[in-house]
């Protein structure tokens, strides 16, 4: 059930042992669920209670250590990891407090003589609670814990050609979610019944391979909270006049293809045409310098420089490194396209540019998700990069 | 946009300022989406940023302290807050280390004279990470920081008739996306074209009223890994043989009613039959033991009472409180279905009880979501509990 080959999980294992060895850690606790996929190739909704991935230098096998249903089953059946290298805590440490399954973790760390290493913990994610933190700091007194957050997620920038693929596979997914987007955003249609159209459009994927879910759900600002990006949706109707800012992915074997779309319901206000007129102009600016040996913040003042010579100020960061990812969020928490961000564009790194333009009444959301080759931005889609309207 | 009254609000703020007077804690810091929405009514797809509640003891409305983009047109145009209880922190902190955006929180409990006070903070929940701990300690060392996890989530757990109805009607859903599920579950249909159908059901919702998205996606284990119920779906086609089992919820703005079903593709095995007559004798001792003076072990050790007579052992807990969730899970982490939660029964508490059985090559899962009432357990929905053979 892998989508990659043994070969790729152990290069991915040496590249994350070597940056542990510049950083003086031992062992990596590693709790992201795309960080854990990444290096095990462990792929299901077991996030919901503790678990966790051992990374140790003198082992090319990482440690899974989780709860029994997740473990022997799953983990075991459909990842390259042996017998030896899973770990089951008891069904009663869920949700039970005061015990913690980090005290398990403790126990398996102590088993494998590692308690008095240099451990590096992903300080920052999600799935790392600060209660998981005390109760690691209790059951390894002797260790040093230092941070290792987003140790694996800056091995992960740069892509496989085998990832590549993935997301290409994707971008597919993506532009057959958002047609259907567009195709049901009418007059009178529920938001919900636009949502369901994406989702449904987003898992089908293809006659020859299938979506996946997204990191994010579809977002369909409208109307008067059109400023507000991250509503999802309600069973209200759409009126006879709207604009709709549609944020989707495409999603194949948990790779992502995010796309973001406006689609005006009726004949859109003068100044609904020009920002989003600005936006593709702005957008194809910041594309033009996505190319390898510019840096990320290049792209960013792409984008600057063409909505300033229209007098329009954007705060926030215009996008962030995607591919592999779990809920809550399919950015990776890495690369941002913003000012100061001076990475360096590499080949096979990738991207969600989503230059959003949000205002009190309107927003136009116009993006593209797309790989940085030799030649320059390849998009993973081909969505027409314009402002649709359905009159 | 908000589902509720503002009078209910306000009482839920009274109960939770009740609870924190009760423990010492002057200050709360939320940042459970769940318990952010049940006190504040904010609800949208935000929390992949930091962001957060305050909840203190003189003030009848909390806090929202979040991102810009999210703040003003969201919380403001959305939920009952005014503007004085909104504040935004500049983009710039948003995956930005090593500023984080609990710097900004520290300053806003500082600039409110906060602290020096005893501030709880949700130690175990997913969108507290380690690294914000570090951060409130760091930015606020004249404070008490302790534990306050959980407390907003038993406030949660006895529900109001408003609840009970918008459970009701996520339970309407639930029999219809189990239903799209039985219709799609066919010898040669992919495992993602069944997910589709699901998720379409789940959205669409009925005519009078729109499906949300779940905290949980469908879970559809089958086969060789059904043992190991958090497998997703692949895009392989179902053989003419095997037994799904499906988890799904119903979902109405953001209320829960989960529900499992076991679905045979061909003539199951007699040790299919057999587990499954088993499941719902044990399920349905399970629900008459669900009644208020009970206590929840009680309804655990009615189901094992039945399958200990077959001679079945099952180590995992059989359910959970539910309601109001976000990814990544609708369960609220207080109650547990397992033996020593002696928490007593109440009308208006509601549970998901999934007493799942898995096995090495396949697995039984038949569920039930529901509300204690003075008479005893009622199902959130209808659908028949038995297993379904696609014969």
């Amino acid at each position: 059930m892998m989508p990659f080959e043994r070969s790729e999980y152990v290069g991915r294992m040496k590249k994350v042992q070597k940056s542990m060895n510049e950083k003086g850690i031992d062992v990596l606790l590693i709790t992201d669920p795309a960080n854990m996929c990444y290096l095990s190739g462990h792929n299901a909704w077991s996030f919901y209670v503790h678990q966790m991935l051992l990374v140790s230098l003198d082992d090319e096998m990482p440690i899974f250590i989780g709860r029994y249903m997740d473990a022997f089953s799953g983990v075991v059946k459909t990842t390259w990891l042996d017998e030896k290298h899973v770990r089951a805590y008891p069904d009663v440490l869920v949700h039970n407090p005061p015990s913690h399954p980090m005290d398990y973790v403790s126990e398996v760390v102590k088993e494998l003589g590692l308690d008095k290493k240099t451990i590096g913990l992903e300080m920052d994610n999600y799935y790392f609670t600060a209660a998981a933190h005390e109760a690691l700091k209790k059951g390894l007194p002797n260790a040093k814990l230092v941070d290792g957050d987003l140790i694996v997620n800056w091995v992960r920038i740069i892509k496989s050609e085998a990832e590549i693929e993935l997301q290409f596979k994707a971008g597919k997914i993506a532009d057959l979610a958002m047609q259907a987007a567009v195709d049901t955003l009418k007059p009178g249609a529920r938001q919900c019944d636009v949502a369901a159209a994406i989702q449904y459009a987003q898992v089908m994927g293809t006659k020859e391979f299938g979506g996946d879910y997204g990191s994010i759900v579809p977002l369909l600002p409208s109307g008067d909270t059109a400023g507000a990006p991250h509503l999802t949706w309600t069973d209200e109707k759409y009126p006879d006049n709207t604009v709709v800012a549609v944020e989707l992915a495409g999603i194949h074997q948990r790779y992502h293809a995010p796309k973001a779309r406006t689609v005006a319901i009726g004949k859109p206000k003068q100044k609904v045409l020009d920002v989003a007129k600005i936006t593709v102009e702005g957008l194809n600016a910041a594309l033009d310098a996505a190319k390898p040996g510019n840096t990320c913040e290049d792209i960013e003042a792409a984008w600057r420089n063409v909505i300033s010579k229209h007098g329009i100020e954007k705060e926030s960061r215009i996008g962030y490194s995607t591919g592999l990812n779990y809920p809550p969020d399919w950015g990776e928490h890495t690369i941002s396209l913003r000012p100061g961000d001076k990475t360096v564009l590499q080949p096979n790194m990738t991207f969600h540019c989503i230059p959003g333009m949000y205002f009190d009444d309107f927003g136009v959301s116009i993006s593209e998700s797309f790989v940085i080759t030799e030649k320059g931005a390849v998009p993973f889609g081909k969505f027409e990069r314009k402002l649709i309207i359905n009159d």
